[in-house]
């Protein structure tokens, strides 16, 4: 189904939810407003009753009759006037809230767009009128399945300085088998929360006393963004990347020469030196500093391309309401690169990095798409750097997808204030797009910050810069890939890749021995040696989502092969220790 | 000789310097003060004449002059009234720096010491007097071999709004051959120096951007940096220490709750949030960020010790004055460890740190004493804590040193505010001893952020936590191995392995082939594709102190042995490639 098309559907079931509580409750609600979502759609109503989701069974056999009845759904225009007049003599005489939007339509010096569902002209119950702009359905009984999902409370146009209103949510769908499929998806990203099992898993938490949206990350965790660092940096080790390192922290002179104070000085960590009289920043980006180590020596032609890699963190200052456990956070590890090149050098230069992002998502098991950001040219004004650079730049990166059979699509106003770029977005196991790598073509810094080499003609030039993360900041692509993977980590990830269960007291000095065995080779192993039955102790492990338990018993203990249970699957797989150990070593190394 | 004895001979000195001073220019120069120092003594005077290092020749000779007249010392004791009408009498008459002395001596209803140098009672020439508590040597004749060193500026008391006075340095020792020893050290200091090595061998640099006290690491001083890192990871990785990870900024609130707010407050960099009321800052230490993550989960007995490491880098606000290459930073990168144990763990704890200590410097080839450093007695308002605990804490950590044969010395008042130390002192080349790693037991902070264990008897206790660092700062243990290893990094450590210079153009492709099969097996290669003379391109590659050159020709081109040109080695080695690849991997595994 067209988007338009389910977008005006799940307005036209806005209106019959409105149209559905009207004849159930009458005056006693008022109609606030409510719209069509990517989602589904609300409806936000205010009224000293409770009206609870005890109620929806109520709301939705009335919906349904509404639906039924297949009423025509018609476009019609009032003046002003005439829509005050009229409302005054029907279910709205006292709802404030439709007064206002007619004083802001009058204020605009606009026509009011008014939609009737039923015969035009009428008042509830055989007719539902309100102020909408559409689009719509041609009448009710066109709505496919739809559901009532929950209740909540919401400010009159968002502001807690406003009245608190009741919100009810709903979604539509052309079929019942797409409403299924969007309800279960709905419940399982709940399940994969990666706040919850982040919690669950032991992987990271928060504290009162550090603040919101700064993260402390347990050995687990920590092992987890280890990993995935050490693959980002050796992928692009591999390809001629270095390692540098800057501080945290710099003088805002630094990003005043850059450009970025001008653009994002309010949204930093300002940091307050006692000792001196410097004014200083916490970096929000690596770029400056690392352009500061090129600057720090002559370059020729015959150095480039220069290529600086480094994985730490920036800090940005979010909103308190707006910082979502890692998906929104305020220190933001980056695993950043610059590679500073000649002109001759970018499509190069871009090849390997595509070379790299296809390698990386391939093993995490994320398909690509990849977004070509440009500049708005509505805007210009937001952007630095000289239009034919722009257009430049903007044609590079779009050759350079098509030869690189990207499957890409262009938008415009999405690039960064120097640059276009090329955002790499991964779709996850539910079928949602994150943006992740992004490689982004700037001609703009360079200049700004002075940087040359020397040319095979002797000259002094500019080179380009290329910015480039592979998972972007750490902390948002662990979110993504916690959920994408529920939890369920391949063997080379999980922070615990065998876990054994002794039978009883009587084993844990065997099994201590075996899991040495492991732990020798490099294997990350776990043993529960508390005093609890067998099965406690493997349920405690299967919810710890470990890839492999294994009981450890008197024949275990007798060198017998190992009962293997594995993550996901009823049967056990009985094999020997040297097979299984090659077995997961031949994981790791394979990265699964 | 003993220390006091060589400072008694210092400050004499530091008298006849005057005496000869005076001798020779009179009241033309007022003499201010001048004590003896760990390094020799110097001398602060105030005079409208110009007198440079070019008038040492003059001053030396009536030096040498009055050592030679073997005039005796002798203490004396005065009244202040009787020292004022005295000095009002002689060459201090118009001194008001004398004065000012006798001010402060009087204010402290003290009397006046002075020394005598020649006959009591007289003036300059035949004799010198001056305010001092000593102490002296006998007489000028026993000042064994001195030397003036440099002349510098200084304010009168250190503080920029007095006069700027004029300061000469010098030093003494008991005989001429430890005075070319102690000169032979400074020259190679000079020479060792890690600004000037750290520029020459681009290990890292300054930005006026970013800020002073902030180094940043170019590809070489990182990859320094990295290596280190990793090997005190590995080291502690296999002694149970797990990685945490933490940001960098946090709440005030954090280390009011620690107790480090009330102490280092002022030292700290305030963060401003522009877009909450946030008050926070950069953490200056890790701990009670790794308190947190304990915190995060309820621990059992069993659990213990817990161990988390983290190399992760804190933040001082230093005054600009005090910053000095990477001795002094304002970004500090600790390689730090907290471990949360029982009380009867601690030993065991402690075995397994001075074990890695050992094993660590052994490698690094720096000898180490240990500082046993307590709190002060006299002071115990400095400290956190019980003084019962303290006492405890002190027995065991002398104990603990005993038992490990480490070669220790016991200082009170040098511990942590919160609890007793082993200061690990290494010493380098030229003898100099630096305070490196630092396992630190404290009682105090666990209490204060309320950590506990339930124990075997199901009671509730708290652990007792023990800070470790093994290199300390990474800034200020490679300023110290930087000049320990004068630039001449081992094999392991070097940024670049081997270095390969072809005889011409014609060369290049085939070098380029061989330094790839080096390169393959993960050896860090260099190649000089300039076009230069292969006398140049070795002259460069010396300087660049890469522990091996090549140099390719038609002979190696054609599979011939390879002729090494070894660091430091007048004589070349030829060698198999295959035997020469051998050994650089055996001494890379051997951290050599």
């Amino acid at each position: 189904m067209e988007d338009s098309k389910l977008e005006a559907m799940r307005h036209s079931c806005e209106h019959v939810l409105t149209m559905a509580m009207l004849r159930i409750w009458g005056g006693k609600i008022k109609a606030a407003m409510g719209p069509a979502t990517d989602e589904g759609f609300y409806f936000d109503f205010d009224s000293d009753m409770k009206i609870s989701e005890d109620d929806f069974g109520k709301i939705k056999k009335e919906m349904f009759k509404i639906i039924k009845e297949d009423l025509p759904i018609i476009k019609d225009e009032m003046t002003v006037k005439e829509a005050r007049e009229f409302f005054n003599t029907n279910i709205y005489k006292d709802n404030e809230y439709k007064y206002e939007w007619l004083d802001q339509i009058e204020l605009r010096g606009e026509k009011v767009s008014v939609y009737w569902m039923g015969e035009k002209g009428k008042n509830i119950p055989e007719t539902f009128v309100d102020i909408c702009s559409g689009p719509h359905l041609d009448s009710t009984g066109k709505i496919g399945a739809f559901k009532l999902l929950k209740i909540a409370g919401a400010y009159w146009h968002g502001d807690e300085k406003n009245k608190m209103l009741t919100r009810i949510y709903g979604t539509a769908f052309e079929t019942k088998e797409e409403l299924d499929e969007y309800l279960y998806m709905i419940e399982e990203a709940k399940k994969r929360d990666h706040r919850k099992l982040g919690k669950e898993l032991d992987l990271f938490t928060f504290s009162e006393l550090v603040g919101s949206g700064l993260p402390l990350f347990t050995p687990k965790g920590t092992l987890l963004r280890e990993l995935l660092r050490e693959y980002s940096e050796q992928l692009r080790t591999d390809v001629g990347y270095q390692k540098v390192w800057v501080p945290h922290i710099t003088k805002k002179e630094l990003y005043e020469t850059s450009g970025h104070w001008a653009k994002f000085g309010s949204e930093l960590f300002l940091v307050k030196s006692q000792e001196t009289s410097d004014e200083m920043v916490m970096k929000p980006m690596n770029c400056p500093h690392h352009q500061q180590i090129y600057a720090s020596q002559p370059r020729s032609y015959r150095d480039l391309p220069i290529k600086y890699m480094e994985t730490t963190t920036i800090y940005r200052d979010e909103k308190a309401g707006e910082l979502l456990g890692l998906s929104r956070v305020r220190s933001i590890t980056q695993d950043d690169s610059h590679t500073f090149c000649r002109p001759d050098q970018i499509e190069e230069v871009y090849n390997t990095l595509i070379k790299i992002v296809k390698e990386f998502y391939s093993t995490i098991g994320m398909p690509l798409k990849a977004r070509l950001s440009y500049r708005d040219p509505k805007t210009p004004e937001k952007y630095l750097g000289e239009s034919e650079l722009w257009d430049k730049a903007e044609s590079i990166i779009l050759d350079i997808a098509k030869k690189n059979n990207l499957n890409y699509y262009e938008v415009p106003g999405e690039a960064a204030f120097y640059g276009p770029k090329i955002d790499f977005m991964a779709v996850d196991a539910l079928g949602r797009e994150w943006q992740v790598a992004t490689p982004q073509l700037d001609f703009v810094q360079p200049k700004r910050f002075g940087l040359t080499y020397t040319d095979s003609d002797g000259q002094e030039k500019t080179p380009v810069m290329i910015h480039f993360a592979l998972m972007g900041s750490i902390e948002r692509f662990l979110s993504v890939y916690i959920e994408h993977t529920a939890g369920n980590f391949p063997v080379w990830l999980s922070p615990v890749q065998v876990h054994f269960v002794p039978v009883s007291e009587k084993h844990i000095d065997g099994a201590l021995v075996i899991s040495a065995e492991f732990k020798k080779l490099g294997i990350r192993v776990g043993i529960d040696t508390a005093d609890e039955t067998v099965g406690k102790k493997i349920r405690t492990a299967v919810k710890s989502k470990v890839p492999y338990i294994i009981v450890v018993g008197d024949k275990e203990l007798a060198g017998g092969d190992l009962m293997i249970r594995m993550r996901g699957l009823e049967n056990q797989e009985e094999i020997s220790k040297e097979k299984f150990i090659d077995k997961i070593l031949e994981q790791v190394k394979n990265k699964r």
